[in-house]
């Protein structure tokens, strides 16, 4: 099958899940489902925002959340950061590692961030510096990556420039967003074997959407492709701004499921995380999309019916 | 990528997902819903199932379905046979296809007919013959062919001899069941390289549930294997029995939204499929797992906020 033999995933349900919540999750729960989910194996984790409270409320704990969990060794702590002042603030909290963001489309970035792709990418200089004084690991993620809701197709030459950009700012980690689940495996193919064949140094991740229920396939190609770093939200949190009731964030549980189905190592345990996903279902008190949280693992067997007749 | 260049899609929801409802769907309704898929292009679809009305009285207005709905030219009418009677009613009714099923396991088998698997093949040969004299044709589905809900794993060569006393009943095309969502990428390559590696006269088709969520990354693995005949269920209907909650057959928008968008032909036009699944949820009366229906094709696009603001 020649495909990857330990992948790691990254968690964002406690940032991109928790963020589109109206009501505020008490920073202790939060805490705590961060704590069990680095419990179940998982090593770098998105917990957090630092963003204006004004912006989105449920971000306001930043620092607390930051400064309150358990960091066991090997566990890496990220955060987003959507300007110097984010940065200095998540650098103050002592993060492991910063993730600025922008969009591949202009329609989309300034719907986002109120910028020109342009004016995000000169932003970024000061959060560089921040974080290079600070000696904190930079990342970046690109949205609307494989297509953008108002514009369309999005040319992969586009998103190649400012991955050329990105790596010119000394940022060698970057992921592809699929914002509003616009990926198709040929998508992925094509952005896979052209970014990775004219920049060798970029540690490429992928964050796919399962709006159009082929997140997981997007995955799986993106595997073939050698891809070894993959975005994921526990029990499927987090939604699609555009079209209600539709799925947003991969899930963690089912993205487990299917590498280690498929043979590859992530060193998380899958149960206890399937333990969590329930718990974040309860906390967030309505069904979310995760499926192998419902069905159990592949081999959770059930009495036979006829067998209980006898 | 070394994919098929068309599939064909055979829709199962007005049986698979129909049955698994217990408030009776009026015959009417479900006439017009199968009238209206047979517009969208689909030319396969399985429409009841000719079963004792006391063991699914959902089915019990299978004569009248079949010879109420509209049959344009290239339109093949399939319906499951679970025993000769059931045989002699969809050949009188006039089914173009009669289907009969089993299941891999004995455990399962006994579950639902409540025979062992020889019990089953012995059962066939009438119907082998009712089919031949009426002239229709006869295909099989091996349900939990990935794995049993009760047994845990199924050998490959467990569902090899059953594969070869179906071929040696003359029935050529079969199709391979995952009943409960136990299908992983790697057993899809095992079956379907055991199966056609020595059976090169098989016709094989694929029959996966979304139960554990990748159930498309099961189909993408049957593309590569050169698979062209696949099963699913518009708006996924049709649930699973062991996890509340849960996903049942693959959504045959989402399946047709992965075909076209890798390249595949179906002759379905995704948009009035949409339309139809829309219908569907509003008949059944509550929400179904389809992604697609929900979010839209790839480019139906929205209006950017920030222009909207001007």
């Amino acid at each position: 099958m020649n495909l990857p033999k330990t992948v790691t995933v990254i968690e964002v349900g406690p940032r991109d899940g928790f963020q589109m919540e109206r009501n505020f999750i008490p920073t202790e729960t939060k805490i705590g489902l961060i704590n069990a989910l680095i419990r179940t194996g998982i090593r770098r984790i998105e917990v957090t925002s630092f963003i204006s409270p004004k912006a989105i409320p449920q971000m306001r704990d930043a620092e607390e959340v930051v400064t309150a969990v358990d960091r066991p060794p090997g566990v890496r702590l990220e955060a987003l950061v959507p300007n110097p002042k984010g940065a200095e603030n998540a650098a103050r909290a002592g993060v492991d590692q910063m993730r600025i963001f922008l969009s591949a489309s202009e329609a989309h970035n300034r719907s986002n961030v109120n910028r020109t792709i342009e004016g995000s990418l000169a932003g970024f200089e000061d959060v560089v510096r921040i974080a290079h004084e600070a000696k904190i690991a930079l990342g970046a993620d690109v949205a609307v990556a494989f297509g953008c809701p108002f514009e369309g197709n999005v040319p992969v030459e586009q998103v190649g420039r400012i991955v050329d950009r990105l790596l010119g700012l000394g940022i060698r980690e970057i992921t592809l967003g699929d914002t509003t689940g616009m990926a198709t495996p040929p998508l992925v193919r094509e952005r896979c074997e052209y970014l990775l064949g004219s920049h060798p140094e970029l540690e490429l991740g992928l964050h796919f959407h399962n709006t159009r229920g082929i997140g997981l396939v997007n995955v799986y190609e993106g595997l073939r492709m050698g891809i070894t770093c993959f975005e994921s939200s526990v029990a499927g949190l987090g939604g699609c701004p555009f079209a209600p009731g539709a799925t947003g964030n991969v899930c963690t549980e089912d993205l487990v499921y299917l590498l280690h189905e498929t043979g590859i190592e992530t060193g998380i345990d899958l149960n206890a995380l399937i333990n969590v996903a329930k718990k974040v279902e309860e906390v967030i008190g309505r069904p979310l999309p995760g499926q192998v949280m419902k069905a159990g693992s592949r081999l959770d067997l059930h009495p036979c019916a006829v067998e209980q007749r006898r």
